[in-house]
């Protein structure tokens, strides 16, 4: 029987609930830290703070998308996991960002045969992650065992690094059976991803494409959902990519032409500037990850997408994607 | 009976015109002529252009929005003043802009005891301006009064620092009975902006948020609206936010749901290269101030908004949110 | 009787066919390469690959913006030329871009007398192209004749040194009746680039603004149509300007208004990052100009465009433009 | 009888011992550590940390040289002389520092007369430092004292702002007799302040030069020397500039010169990475303050310079230009 | 009996010859490469002539000092070695380099227990080096052992995370006794280096400084030359650092106060355009390794350091660190 | 007979007097000035201001530097040549600078055969300067003929392009005889410089390599010197470089070692900040031109180099190169 395979242990897909699909508690290093130190994020206590809100606020399931070399952080998610048991459920992931924040020439996925990549991706799911998150040679394996390979995509481009990193999910998933969930930088290449995948094996209605709601563009959405793949559609409170009217009526014009079963949702607040518990540390008042619940979910209502149809996108369907 | 203080003294209400409720004539130094040389704007003859045009476009008053350390030139601004005497109504403002534009450890405003900088603010409204803008420790008052408290907020956030130039504001307000325009830093957090006005005893009525439309969301707009604030909108002619179309057709929107009285509208061209006075002087052909009144006034109207509310945007609600 | 000037030779309007009416082959040198080094595009293998499958896609003829000074490299445009006799219509410009592009006080069209300058662009078109595309006092005529006169403007302002281009273009059209193609800086100045060439005796139905719908602003476009120009569409697959859809939705909107006989279409796929060629060569998946005719014209017609009006806006509005 | 006035008030130049002439302890804001966060200081451990190891290594007395607008923070400082009471001598600074750390067309030194200027300086040396070192309007004195005043200079240039500061140093030292220390910029334009300083009324033998050294040209201190003026040499663990060895054989070639009078010596280490204290609290292996005196003299002596020399540069130098 | 370890084996100190101890002949990938493209030095024909060059003017020997995470290759340097073999001794380093070089936070060699990574560094001398250079999780280790262990240090600072390297390398070599060679930044540091390594238990008369050098003082380099280590020359044609006869002379100097059986020579061509190989690919007249023995070795000699002294340098003293 | 070309006319090498060879009066245009704007120097009335005082202290002739295409203005320089006849010889340069200024793929020498870029090098020598300077197709040439030829290179490298530009003037100099002055950046590569114009027929005793002493190496100008070639030594008041008494002790070093027959002495101040004339403008106090004679040369002499000497550097030696 199917089930989900959150941090502290498999649960049948019925007990999930609530789901924010992609987002971030702990970014403890890695190379976005190296870019800007708002996306550093070690801080046990100011994830404390997000949890307590999201929880708060109807919240009951998390997707921690950090994958390997890009700040995952095992046993500090091990510790936030067994604080919150009973009140939330926690995803972790394995896999791989997008290219850009590797070492294309030196990174091991590059210099190593790609069957062995394949090997240590499907072990992170199967056997327990690695807690130094193969940063380098030792290895030591934990209880916690990931629950969706990562990928990721460039902007306008799929890089020969980041087609070797689909190819290792595609078929890191034929082995495991975990959901693949992408980065698409900006928005873009979706469809492309969808058919590299495909080409590698993987099944499309277990593909969540990640970010594509940047490009406001609902035929763009369309295609992709036409081929089978689910769109998390994230980021309410970035007006600087679109208001939240205007995700909010995408969703709805989408819902409309039946594609409500392959909709997912998620705030994304992976800088510790868009936390409430980093934020209030320095006195500043901001916005947290709570806000999907407590703002744009009422938004969606106020505009009259059905609480059915809510439901779908806050927990049905993630909860038949995370399945394995 | 209430008065318009303006920089040659106090007129009644219904003396007022077409304002311009947000721009800027002169800014002679400060924090943003650092960032970018485009906003030293220190030449009485460009500020004399501008101002042509926009009275030969029909305006009749303006509100010269540069608070204390960043850029106010109460002189200057007394002599444009005195050259269009009669002509038009010029508002100056007191009080602080963004946190981003001061030194947040050593500000005098962190450093002095908040009731003895409320009294500051108020002199400048009750006594008359510091001819030197409260620089260092020499003040020197002149018959200039300001009209206008200004605070200033973060992009997506309000810090320490911003509070308490808000409580200052709502402070300074209750004693003096002046307006408090505020900077919302990219549109963002205008709610949190009206709620911590309040805390600290303003009125909402009095109180206008100015950028808020660079979130282009309209249901946004609804939410401070339903506070009781007033909102102004600014920068036709930017179409890297929203083109004037899309502007045009929010204010619409809100005016049909019954917002009308609680609108204004302004050109902010807060750069010299926003200004016709400046780039003629280097023969560029560009843009100024009266383009809000000869082009996205038309617009308005061409799409269908009524003179009558055109007025209260442009004459009735500026005057109502001005009378102290 | 009226030709289309390609660098192969003159043509009869009727043999031409479905164009891109901007876009970039070989840029070989010049400002942009040195901002960026995507903008440097001087293989020809990579030219091929784009037009083998711009031809595929139904491509018949293709105008390259390359002015003077900006990376035009007319013996490579020939032997691309020659490479695809029979197979597409290559047209070639003279003229100059934006005047961000060239030093504004050591320019040759700023230090030479203006009669003296309108003569060079001129016998570029009517004698041949200057191989050095004046590059220095060593002057190299070819069979090649360019076709076009192109202009350039900047953002939110129209500097002397481009008024001089402009007025530059407008003579030379006068001479010797070829179309003027202008870049209007992230959309702006359209209006006015108009009014200023006409000053300066252009023919406005002649001329073509390029990327004008950066501003999405249909009433925007509207004002420059009334006023008798032509708007070249471009862009397709930036999201970060509009998505594709925004952009098929104002050209309906225009269509429907009664304007579609002064539309035009392009991708502008003016950096080795938007060009299969050059892109495939490193491994990378992207798209490139065939995009507009596989991608975005059926999007035109899945909202409802008619074939008749893709066909104005493909074939007969670039000849008509081009006619001399 | 003349005195040296630290910030527990005056002592007898005979008290006074072997002195660091130009250091910082306490950096609390200001434009420096707005260039770059390592200027930043505001830690009392830290500077108990310095204060500890330089006493450790004999040391007596140490200038603090932060003036008005560039970080001084009275009231820390304050704390900080009295922890140290009877271990060491703390003196602090009025006046200001080079031109490019401040708004040079909205400071009050340029708004104000300079008599009222002058007036601010002499009462920081007479009545007492304000506690919010004149950064806005609000006035607070207190019973510590300025016992030096500071005035800086350029690059290769003195603007018309650092003219100004000179000028105001100059007859602020007429009217208060405090010694004037001058930053030199990179160590240059040492002779034109002196002429500055001297056309002001300054008395040139009560008058140092900070960072000439960093002119590694003895030709040069000897020119600066000849007029009257004292040097102050600073930066040892500077190889960036010049190494040990070569400041250190400067110095002794000025004292056979018979300049040994006029020479003073400092560490200057104004960033927290220069500081023990800021890098152990981080685990960072580092030098401090007290180089100066552990590996820095004990290489003048290497080299043959005496103790006698050495207690001139420590003691009676810094000894007789504090005295007032 | 004490061997040298090359890439192609162990050999006899005496079969060595004339040594340049800190070079660069492949670098693939890696931070510094991020940093700048000239840094990428990936081409092994680029490499052949570098050393053709080198052999041709009296070369035997060379250290490339690429560590760990810093883009070693060993499979290229293999190739390279079996191209030369009997014309040249090339010796591989383990280890590491300085810390801003590496994830501070999210580095194996930090997140995994100490003696596991000092195992990893004694394997890479013992048994063989990662094919992989421990980029990852999986490991293959070849014939080729390293025979140098590096560590590095940072300017004018030794962080937690060099203090970790410096004992990671102080305690392999504990085990495996191979030399170390340290980075320090700008030369600074060093003493402090020898400190630490020293308490970790390495032999000082094992440890080689590089590019101490930089700082051009004598007397700094008596110091660390009195307490035992050894301080590797570098950077001839650098004059940014110092000219040639600087250098020169102060290896002169130090070999008048005996110190000349601990002095080292190298040319450290570490980026592409300090090679005649890659810069002769472009048509560019450059410099390259072989400059160290054509030009700077003839000057030494030209200024009267004797062929002996000389000997010591490029051949004895080399061949005593690394004999193990 | 050997004359001297200057901007007025031919005259015997006898009538020429103390020159400054290396300087810079108008930049009027350029890359340079794109690179920073301090390098703008469009103002003759700021150039008189530097000519009166350098004809106060001494001067009698200047050589001013900006080759085609890095700003030479014909036109002024003939303006304020002939506003100083009688008083200043002033010689002006064609041929071109180092590569890194212009567009190294699309630049005129690089597309035209080299025998026509020669042909035109010369003209200006022979026929007279195009008061365009090359800048497009159209040229006039003036009265004014140009007295030096340019020629410019890399730091530490020689590209293609600029070994074009060598060829071109050493071939340039074999017909027409002027003398060729180079830049050497940050003054390398002037041992290739020397061979590359060899080869290319060029005569060593009229070359002059400018700026090689920014290298502060001896042994590396005699090099230089023993090939036959020229030093102008420049950049008094430079301690970035050299303290000026390092560079006079060199100098002096020359001297004593026979070479003071080819030593050469500048100033190059080439920017607005290194000039009174534009410094005063601003209020700035400043040093000029005029620095190099009323205090270098002091400087010279204190340290005991004879009048004879310094008489040929700064009369017979620019006398003899130049003279043709």
């Amino acid at each position: 029987m199917a089930v989900i395979r959150t941090v502290l242990g498999d649960i049948a897909p019925s007990e999930f609930g609530v789901c924010d699909f992609h987002d971030h508690l702990i970014r403890s290093n890695g190379p976005e830290v190296a870019l800007n130190s708002w996306y550093l994020m070690d801080s046990i206590p100011a994830a404390c703070v997000e949890l307590d809100d999201f929880i708060a606020a109807g919240g009951k399931a998390m997707v921690c998308m950090d994958p390997i070399g890009s700040g995952r952080d095992v046993p500090k998610m091990m510790e936030i996991a067994n604080l919150y048991k009973g009140k939330i459920h926690l995803v972790m992931v394995t896999g791989f960002h997008k290219g850009s924040l590797y070492d294309n020439r030196g990174h091991w996925t590059v210099l190593c045969p790609r069957e062995k990549v394949v090997e240590m991706v499907v072990k992170d799911v199967t056997e327990g992650m690695d807690i130094y998150s193969y940063a380098g040679p030792i290895v030591e394996r934990c209880s916690a065992k990931a629950g969706v390979i990562k990928a990721g995509t460039g902007l306008r481009e799929i890089t020969p690094f980041e087609q070797n990193i689909l190819a290792i999910a595609a078929r890191a998933q034929a082995e495991c059976g975990a959901a693949i969930s992408t980065h698409t930088d900006f928005g873009t290449m979706g469809v492309e991803t969808i058919k590299i995948l495909k080409e590698n094996g993987a099944k499309v209605e277990k593909v969540v494409l990640c970010h594509t709601n940047k490009v406001n563009d609902r035929y763009y959405y369309k295609k992709m959902l036409d081929l089978g793949a689910n769109l998390c559609f994230e980021g309410p409170d970035r007006p600087e990519w679109a208001p939240d009217i205007e995700v909010a009526e995408n969703i709805q014009w989408l819902i409309e032409k039946g594609y409500g079963k392959q909709i997912l949702l998620s705030m994304d607040a992976g800088r510790s500037t868009f936390q409430k518990g980093y934020m209030a540390a320095k006195g500043i008042v901001a916005h947290g990850i709570s806000y999907m619940l407590t703002d744009f979910v009422p938004l969606m209502k106020e505009i009259g997408i059905t609480q059915t149809a809510v439901d779908d996108i806050l927990i049905h369907n993630p909860a038949r994607v995370l399945a394995m």
